[in-house]
């Protein structure tokens, strides 16, 4: 049943407001269990001159990229290796906490510790979530990894789940957890 | 700079509407990174009487409850072991994993899986997200374990993360992923 | 698709409401053929506080009775040949056109027309229409017309239709075709 | 009193906005006897990527043509006898009621079953009513035939209503009355 | 033409609403002449639990006192030479500028400045206008003065004018205008 | 606090909606002392075809000139006694009020008035407001004079105000107040 007006001052695409409308959605999803037709999203574009907060007029601010598309440009570019790229998309300050690490920094330093683990790993996504905490976006990336040990033998179908804040469309922090040690463990069994 | 006006049906209570007009904040941060104060929320209830969609007069959906609630409510009675009440938190066709487990579908299973492994459990959270797929509701959970291994050793600091997925209040889906094996084969070493 | 929002001044009962949201969503469809579950309705209410026009705060007007409620209450009145009831239906100046009949403005005299005629007649409904022309509403009521004539033989399913325009609660003015002569005719032939 | 806004999305020319601010302002009078300088109507157009029902973004739906015109439009052809201008306007399943006779479907039939009652017909037009009957567009078009009887003598100033009903811009239905045979019973007499 | 909504968390009373809807009224003027009844002005009023600014509830700010009552309280008050009273209106810091003076900042200093002056004056009001200045309220009371000279000999039709300026409810600077030089000057003449 | 929405024709350029909205925001100050950022002014505009009023499509009143642009252009052409271009400013049966004259109605009757006053005055604004009274707009200029007596002797910092109400664009009334005479004793004293 919900209708949902959002007033904004024009300067967002086409496809920043279906991201918008989405979300607003899901939104009222949280609290109200509408048969989803009876959702209806409605935004209002306002020229500069038509908007006024505070007694001036203001500048919309520039739309927040895509968080899911950050989070697969960064997960990508760490498959291929292509450091530079992936870097690309970290804010300074960034942290990360893989098992059984403590905080990294630096991507070559995930890339020594992943060193003596395994060969090479690639991700297949079963999903992702995107949620608010605060001024951050954050996403969730799960689904299971397959790659080969060290000794070459081959490995899938583990499950991983990764956590990612994203500010100013910089990742700023990632969690990651897996049933890599598990499986290591149920193979030395 | 948004304005985002919600126009509901009444019977909605004061908490309800404060957890809509957070989730409708962060529906529109996740788009434009406004400054907070910036982004003001109004929701206009309408009596039955106001408010019509296909020519029939409509009842209110009732509210759904609070889904970081759910989970908590869940998750403290498992931890105090009182099996009803986790229960009563779970839809039919309920179905969790665990690291290292195939699908379970009973907590008396979990208890099971569980029993060789240590003698009991703590969850301290460090926080939850809430996020929307389709038509259930997620919710993350995510901190670390403490607890007693089966030869009576503690152990603490373990991260984990949970997600859950509710649908009619009910959860239908429990992933669990966390550090225990990864602590157990550092141990072994 | 339409989302209708009309602001009134509180004193509109339920059924008020009811019927404008009725004939916003009718508007509506008379321009745009959306999906019927789709048209949505929303009425806000202001205090008398809260509304001003013109810088001056206003009274709502009084809600226009429900005219076909006006139009079967005459109609009832006059099968039950209760002339006084059917008469507090009508305006000052109120004009009658029956088939082959100049205008008439008394009921009595339609009384005296209708006595070579027939010894009674019994109106059966297939319907009502509604439609506002100017300032005056637009009642349609048509079905069939069963009675006796004088010589006591029995006529039924004689198609009639009748036109009124209401205005300030009152009937002004009632237009009536049926086939009445041509049942005659064909009674005749 | 009642200010009534319509959102809709993009794609209405300026004559659909017009019948639609008129039917919503009718619309409105229908229940509140405002002051007619007092009803505002206001109409919020939305591109396709600021609307969103269901989730999904939705294409508007062609406006109904002005259905007078379609009824006018049928009629002057009917007149002239441009039977296939005349039926470019009827669906299939169309079915017509005029006085004395059974529902006819063609309206070659109609034109057979007018052959032995008079020359031709002309219509003069005192008013057009429209309303909305469920899905459908109901128009009444009333006022007075003219023409010549098989003998040649003229006719003129037969009151007649016509009825019709459309759906998806074609006209279903047609239910005609008029005093035709009243006019002959007084002539016979 | 214009119609003007303003949407407010609940705590304002019947007469704050109505200043509030002659001022959006008189500021829709200040730009478009439309005819007077022609501008409308509606005030949707939010509990708290509905409206959210920043991702926090909010209270409503008091509203602040009608500038008129609290200038005229005050001249009343001095008029009067109730001094206790006209101070309860004035703000810490309090100046105020009169022919010929530099700034005073007590009402005694007023005092000691009239008492050479004149007996005593009233003040007989043409009109009050009132103004915004940043987040002052700004009075101007109009008139003319009457009274009686040192010696006795009455004066009147002496035009004065007041500007007042007004902060949480107290007024900050008093600046006045009058013709009682010019009269005196005539008088020497 | 508020949200203020101002719904109009089409027609208003940049400058006009930000003379309104300011209006709008210090219409919201008069009643509700919200912090200002936290007053937020949203201009919905309307094709011509989008909206109605008394079922009828309306043309946008031409905006108002800017009332203070319209007293600096008369008190700057006053200044430069540029008579023809001030008059330019002035509505049929203009009258004005200066200190000790009567009413007067012709800039040449105020000039005959100054003559035996001063050489010549210029004036230094402290500040205009603006206000409504009526249909008319009152504003308010004030600051100080500075010039020559007729003996060639400077003066400066005498204060004055004026006020100008203003209609259709042009002054309707100029009231004046100013120390003048007060100097003018003082140096006598």
């Amino acid at each position: 049943m919900p209708v949902i007006e959002a007033h904004l001052l024009q300067g967002y695409d086409d496809a920043d407001k279906k991201r918008l409308a989405e979300a607003l959605t899901d939104a009222s999803l949280q609290v109200i269990p509408a048969q989803p037709e009876a959702i209806t999203v409605l935004i209002h574009e306002l020229p500069k001159a038509a908007y006024m907060r505070g007694r001036a007029q203001r500048d919309p601010a520039p739309a927040r990229q895509d968080p899911v598309q950050i989070v697969t440009g960064f997960l990508t570019a760490m498959e291929a290796r292509d450091l530079e790229a992936a870097e690309g998309h970290l804010a300074a300050g960034f942290t990360m906490h893989f098992p059984g690490t403590g905080p990294m920094h630096k991507l070559s330093d995930l890339i020594a510790w992943a060193a003596p683990r395994y060969q090479f790993v690639r991700k297949s996504y079963d999903g992702f979530d995107t949620a608010v905490s605060g001024q951050a976006l954050v996403v969730y990336a799960r689904g299971t990894l397959s790659g080969a040990w060290l000794d070459g033998a081959e490995f899938n179908n583990i499950r991983f789940i990764d956590r990612f804040e994203i500010e100013h469309d910089l990742i700023t922090q990632q969690d990651v957890w897996n049933d890599i040690a598990e499986t290591l463990r149920a193979g030395e069994t």
